[in-house]
């Protein structure tokens, strides 16, 4: 097995390499990660400046590459023809903080592995809902051992499998289906030294949705979530309501 | 009716202009939108640096209100408390080029317009497919149609209207679903001066799919296409394949 490592926390990330470290144990990996941390920023692709991709070694020695681009830059550069042949899998992580919800539109660690798929390579996205400071193993080593069950299993690019691990006291894992997150953002109004006023969006940590069943109560509740995500936007439902509203006048 | 605009190439866009004249003739409108254009970055939300909105004059003298944000941070900044009120639509356009199919992802028109869905306001987002220097009257016109619409029929915040118009010779107005774009991307390896290699995602502009009844053959026939667009990415039919994994092993 062949699988490319990536994620948007950057090539320095702790979470990267206890994923690289622990899939090393199944397949042989090559890692390409952004340069720096893209958290919060899901840009897509950049498509109007010019990618460098260079090697480096990671903090136990072993050989990367990292890139200038977004995580889904190094996602496609890396398949379209920097790596010598397809990988079977592209793993993505392990992300610091969850990515549940809502928050997988946002994700970068998410849309990099959306862009395995989309080129036709399964994909997994890993995330530790914990801190910087955390234990990776466990959720490493689910990691890998999902990756095992995805080949073999034939996992398609329909989905991306998004993987969100407790930090602590792990009861099991769990399929689940996406939960709202309820914000409670505020604007924060606040003047400079020249009296200028300036604008924070702030607010507490969203609320997660404890209904059974969806990722954010698995992972409340201790277990590993596994959603199956997809990215076909069309709400089927609404379709008929659509057409009874006469477009054409 | 009152309706906040915005969009994402920024508040010197003549879609932008063209969109807000329409929709004036059939309701009060707000324009909060970016300082820049924030095509192909479609970055959700600024969480770490603070905004800045100052009062501006759009090209025909009408007061708008310019955002230091993404398009995502105007509509929050807006909705959270900036605007006296609560607008009844949020409409983000008129794009500059179609937002189709896989496309609207990425997009940070139709990103604008989710974020008012997601505190409560309905939302259409309106693209051209076309250039700068397309008409924009046609899509402006029927966006304020659809802006009426909307109202009367009680758009809820489930769906997000993701409009496309061709840039010349209109038929009429279909309801659509989202097609698959297929890209032909490609690496292109260059060197610079020094001799170190450089990446470019290239390749030809993505072919739209034409089957029947997708916004992409819509668009490309002649036809403005609407399609209710949601945001939940959970995958229903992977449910049940992911369970018999045995994830628990």
């Amino acid at each position: 097995m062949y699988i490319l490592v990536t994620n948007d926390d950057g090539i320095q990330s702790p979470g990267l390499l206890a994923l690289r470290q622990a899939l090393d144990a199944i397949a042989e990996t090559v890692v390409v990660a952004p340069e720096r941390n893209w958290s919060a920023a899901s840009a897509a692709r950049t498509l109007h400046d010019p990618l460098r991709i260079d090697p480096v070694a990671m903090a136990d020695g072993c050989a990367a590459f990292v890139c200038t681009g977004t995580p889904g830059d190094c996602v496609a550069l890396a398949l379209l023809g920097f790596l010598p042949r397809q990988p079977d899998l592209v793993v993505s992580g392990i992300n610091i903080g969850p990515n549940l919800g809502n928050d997988v539109s946002y994700s970068g660690t998410v849309a990099a592995a959306r862009e395995g798929t989309m080129m036709g390579v399964p994909a997994i996205a890993v995330s530790l809902d914990g801190r910087r400071d955390a234990d990776f193993g466990p959720a490493a080593a689910f990691a890998a051992r999902l990756a095992v069950m995805a080949v073999e299993q034939r996992l398609t690019c329909e989905v991306v499998l998004n993987v969100n691990v407790p930090a602590t006291a792990i009861r099991g894992a769990v399929v689940t289906t996406l939960g709202r997150r309820v914000y409670r953002d505020e604007l924060v109004v606040r003047h400079d030294p020249r009296g200028r006023p300036y604008y924070w969006l702030g607010g507490a940590e969203p609320e997660g949705d404890l209904t059974e069943g969806t990722d954010t109560a698995a992972v409340a509740n201790g277990y590993i979530s596994v959603t199956p995500v997809h990215f076909d936007l069309t709400n089927q439902r609404w379709l008929d309501t659509l057409r009874s509203w006469r477009l054409d006048g």
